[in-house]
């Protein structure tokens, strides 16, 4: 951004105003554990960090400290290989949580990234806040990616939709951020089939190795603890696996006045287990969708004359989700300019920010202001002469 | 931004992305006790805000209850004219802390603007924190916006910018959170002629009332703690005033050893005093500037031949800095798209934006992101038609 002085500017002139973007500083980057490449070593937020010029300190998760080590040592053969300098990226691997807390301590540090659980993250969080100088932290926790199911949409392809949804629902075991745990749509004869077809695909459905015995753990407490809530039903369980740690998928329904009433029918359990509710009418599901927290996204099944229900819901979802889609599933998420990855808390720590697609970059810089500096001490973004030929807005014009 | 579905694309399709920003919510904005206007009831953050479609709750400061009063009504009038809701802006005045507490409490406020003490400022960042939803603070808070002499301004012009400094330095009463309070030079001659002239100017300055008797107050404890720190001497004080809170400009000096050991030394005195540290050389100014907590804004006084001692210090005060000015000095913001009145912790508590200037409409708003959405049911900014002819990257370009 360039903004010209106006020397004969009335009552007062305009200094000449530069403004461009620079790095944050040093960032920690948490690797995920059910991502040990897209979400981890070299993926999203190392990536943005590296684009917005900031050193990466990568935390490998001790899930996979082999692939931590293989990928780290490319990057680092790469930092070499390019001439830039060694402490460009650095890769701890540790298994404790002092490690971790330690390294978001450390005033050096400037901007964490994480995905993880939401408890991991609130920590996190609660150090950098803690420290003299606070500093920001993205992280990526936990969503229960609501899909609402319309009614034309519904009467139209309840059979299809349940075995898709089941497919969404199973895939790696349901080990995605973007996993569909909760489902929502108006009780009746189409809802019930869409439950009888999702519960036979899923009581077809073969277990799979969960990705460690903590992720696995959880998940069998998570699916104990939703089963014995009151006015829960089980509608199917997958078949169960041979050998450790296989998760074992996991239906659940129940009315809108148990949905609203219990809390704990709406947090994550990560991995295949989704709870259905039974709502009365629009209304109603409404206002549970009002009661939810932040989500990663929301997912919308509907036909062209579901569209009126849909747009009253839509200022309700856009105030609780990254990303909104229509007659698709939300596991899978497209690396473009448009992508948001991110939402309101819990969903994330910070829901101005995207932690994929080229926005990324955004989350690891802060804008500084040039007055009057004389061009041989500008940036070369912001000389006069555009020696990079930078897309520039001149007084606010691009 | 549009990312238009490639459904032929290998070896999966990409889905049709378009992103818009929405308004993060109802903020809570605390107006200034320094900015009556500016930076109060219509000030840059309720402009920010409700550009950003976001409903503002106003802590009136109780340092100005009529002026808020008289502004608020004007803006009631306004929203009621432009026919928008009643609730698009509500005024609270009151003299406790509690009332601004439960106001950053709320579960519907999702954003807070504040300009004040860095005190009051890590309150609400604490309070925002501790919330079941933690919400972005921006809060201005502290910065001494030092002043680095160059050798050869100085040698051309000692005088001159002595008598300048002390202009800035006493305009308001010093009552700016831009307000010069450090000036960092090397010491010889030519910066005991700055400062003599500067102790001159500053003994003949008439002193003003302050705002508040508590700031008058504080400004009167701030000065009589930096004048009795061992090492400071103190160079001129300004007339003393007849009636009551007049506020007597201080400036006292001090050597780079006394300055580097007391942190005392670099705390925000909010008023018109400076402090003057005379540098053995550039290298001990370097590191003493790279020993500052984060600022709103860092000025250089230069000649041609200062430039290559300026640019080694360049990467340390972007660091440090959201406004870097040349040969001018730090009072006076201008609001314009390339401003950025911000800073690192503690000028502000993010310094990932900016109070002034058209960027700063994005501290309240967060990306959302739609795919696959019917167009009928898109919003229209990123319907295929564009009916508002917004510009629009598609596939990441303008």
């Amino acid at each position: 951004r360039v903004d010209p002085a106006l020397p004969e500017r009335k009552p007062l002139p305009r200094a000449d105003l530069r403004q461009r973007f620079i790095g944050l500083g040093p960032v920690a980057v948490f690797g995920a554990s059910n991502f040990p490449l897209a979400f981890s070593t070299a993926g999203g937020d190392t990536a943005a960090a590296l684009a917005a010029g900031c050193p990466v300190v990568f935390k490998g998760h001790p899930a996979h400290p082999g692939t931590a080590a293989l990928v780290g040592a490319a990057i680092s053969k790469a930092v070499e290989k390019a001439g830039l300098p060694a402490g460009v990226f650095a890769l701890l691997t540790g298994q404790t949580h002092e490690l971790g807390g330690a390294l978001v301590s450390d005033s050096r540090i400037k901007a964490v990234g994480f995905t993880g659980s939401r408890a991991g993250g609130v920590a996190l969080m609660k150090i950098a806040n803690a420290r003299p100088e606070p500093i920001p932290v993205y992280a990526e926790m936990s969503s229960v990616n609501p899909v609402v199911l319309f009614p034309h949409a519904l009467a139209a392809r309840a059979e299809a939709l349940g075995a898709a949804f089941v497919g969404s629902l199973t895939m790696g075991s349901g080990q995605f951020c973007t996993n569909p745990g909760l489902v929502l749509a108006l009780e009746g004869p189409d809802l019930d089939t869409f439950i009888a077809s999702a519960s036979a695909a899923l009581a077809a459905a073969h277990p799979q190795v969960m990705l460690t015995p903590g992720i696995f753990g959880a998940y069998e407490q998570g699916v104990e603890k939703l089963g014995s809530r009151p006015g829960v039903t089980v509608a199917a369980r997958g078949l169960v696996g041979e050998g450790c740690n296989q998760g074992q998928g996991a239906l659940f329904v129940v009315d809108a006045a148990t949905f609203a009433a219990d809390p704990a029918l709406s947090h994550e359990v990560f991995g295949s287990s989704s709870v259905v509710v039974r709502a009365p009418d629009l209304a109603t599901l409404a206002k549970l969708l009002e009661g939810l927290e932040g989500q990663l996204t929301a997912t919308l099944h509907l036909d062209a004359e579901d569209a009126e229900a849909a747009r009253g819901l839509l200022p309700i979802l856009e105030r609780k989700a990254g990303r909104i889609l229509a007659n698709g599933w939300p596991t899978g998420v497209e690396v473009a300019p448009a992508m948001v990855h991110g939402g309101p808390f819990p969903a994330t720590s910070d829901g101005r920010s995207t932690s994929v697609g080229t926005r990324a970059v955004e989350r690891f810089l802060r804008p500084v202001c040039y007055q009057d500096l004389p061009d041989v001490l500008l940036p070369a973004a912001l000389k006069e002469a555009n020696p990079w030929g930078v897309k520039r807005a001149v007084d606010g014009v691009l």
